[in-house]
């Protein structure tokens, strides 16, 4: 992120609650950051129904104090760093930029061919939450960005960007970081990455997706297991099919063990560091149950109460 | 719309300020009306990023109130009635009832075909407001709705309705009230459309198309003629075709009244009855000119005044 604020001078940030978001883009380094709140203080009539609350007024900035008008301002780049708020102004705004002539603002390119590009932090078009059914979320707003605007411009395409899964990137960088985390906590080569990686998720548009993705790319094996207490509705076809399916993250990391453990039960050239097992425990992995161990602390109690 | 009202019995009704389309709904005769809020007041995990207001909380009814749960409740019909001022939790709350179990809240269908009609009071993408480039209207949800549904159902169609334009029976509907104008204000026989109709509109979308398939459809004449003041922007090439390209209003009227005239000034037969012109006013028909008339009220006052 640093190197896209390093990159691009006045950006457009979208989404999340109040001020955040600019907060959270300035503190990656970013200089001059703008957001569809201080748009509409600018100029109310960019989005007809949404009256800004007096705190939204309070905060916005004022971009005419620049000296000039908002058509003196050029986006650089557009980020929706956070859930946007306000789905109907925020898409008004990244589409008159996406139309707009370079990202100068209240323009109109004659090709729409000349916007700044968007990014978006994550690309779930649905994710589970509090209610019984999934929700829409941030990929969904991609989706209809680029779906509107080619509706608008008589069939021209707008390719945004997405950060996170399923893009292969970001499972490379979760590798950088293991590496990090395995030599700092365990001594290990920080050049060596894990051999096997169990990613468990419960989404398959992004988490299988992208785990069978990086499986393919990388030279240690990325293992997908998917879970059925999220997005994925047990009993369906998942669109991107994972190595595992199982009911929860407890099956998952059983499977993990068990998978692990029997690879050590059957290797016979005494490569790899043995796990202490006992014949308790080599039996049961041998009738497929996950051996019994005893733990000092529950770990998953923190993960439950969170 | 009071057929509507007779034929269904809960509607969800979405769009507007406050409590305002609620209201409209019931004045139509429509017996069971909720809205996003009563939805959202009963569960709020509905709609993730969206907390009602104070007044939004005291205005909102009480669904659990009525002795069960929101599954308890079947909507038969949504209606879009006035644009939406939050599209997220709108947009969630429509896709959730399209895929819910005949339009019983918070279910699911197992094929997602059994969803209750969605309808909006009108279709148009783009409307022309104060703001300097066209903004996203009611059409702009409906599309989403029905794309979004797509993606979310890994691919079933979902087709909504609307009122208005370009619907021909929005144009069958005017042809029956300009008939008892005519009656009522000229005393000529309520059977007898007027044999032609100009149709003034900036919206290639829905005034253009839906005048020139009503002219394919109607016994008497649809004349379209579209202006440069609204949507469309001048030096494009429309996506339906107007009989006649305008700068504004005022030279469509001019246009319809020359039309007329020039028809007149070459009938030979005396079918129809003629107007007053005088030598000066044919002059400058045959000239491609608009008579002068002398005008004891200005026609457009009132429409610049509005």
């Amino acid at each position: 992120m640093r190197e896209f604020a390093n990159k691009y001078g006045t950006v457009l940030v979208v989404g999340g609650e109040g001020e955040k978001c600019r907060d959270v883009a300035e503190s990656y380094g970013f200089r001059d950051v703008i957001t569809p709140g201080d748009i509409i203080k600018a100029n109310a009539a960019t989005a007809p129904f949404r009256a800004l609350t007096e705190s939204e007024i309070k905060n916005s900035r004022d971009l005419l104090a620049r000296g000039g008008k908002l058509s003196d301002i050029v986006v650089e780049a557009v980020f929706v760093f956070a859930d946007s708020r306000d789905w109907a102004s925020d898409l008004q705004i990244m589409l008159d930029i996406a139309q707009s002539k370079g990202g100068r603002l209240e323009t109109r390119s004659e090709n729409f061919d000349e916007g700044p590009p968007i990014y978006f932090s994550h690309n779930d078009v649905l994710w589970s939450a509090a209610h019984e059914h999934v929700r829409l979320g941030m990929g969904a707003l991609r989706k209809i960005v680029e779906t509107v605007f080619e509706d608008v411009t008589g069939g021209r395409k707008l390719k945004t960007h997405a950060f996170g899964k399923p893009q292969v990137s970001t499972f490379e960088f979760a590798t950088r970081l293991l590496q990090q985390w395995r030599a700092t906590q365990h001594g290990l080569a920080e050049s060596e990455p894990p051999e096997t990686v169990y990613f468990v998720g419960d989404t398959p548009e992004s988490d299988i997706k992208g785990t069978n993705a990086m499986n393919e790319k990388s030279k240690n094996e990325w293992y997908s297991i998917l879970v059925k207490t999220g997005v994925y509705q047990a009993g369906t076809e998942p669109k991107h099919k994972p190595r595992k399916l199982v009911d929860t993250v407890l099956d998952a990391v059983n499977h993990g063990i068990r998978r692990e453990m029997a690879k050590l039960g059957t290797r016979k050239d005494g490569k790899g560091r043995k796990l202490p097992l006992d014949d308790a425990a080599l039996k049961a992995i041998s009738e497929g149950r996950t051996p019994n161990f005893d733990l000092s602390v529950d770990p998953f109690a923190k993960a439950v109460a969170q």
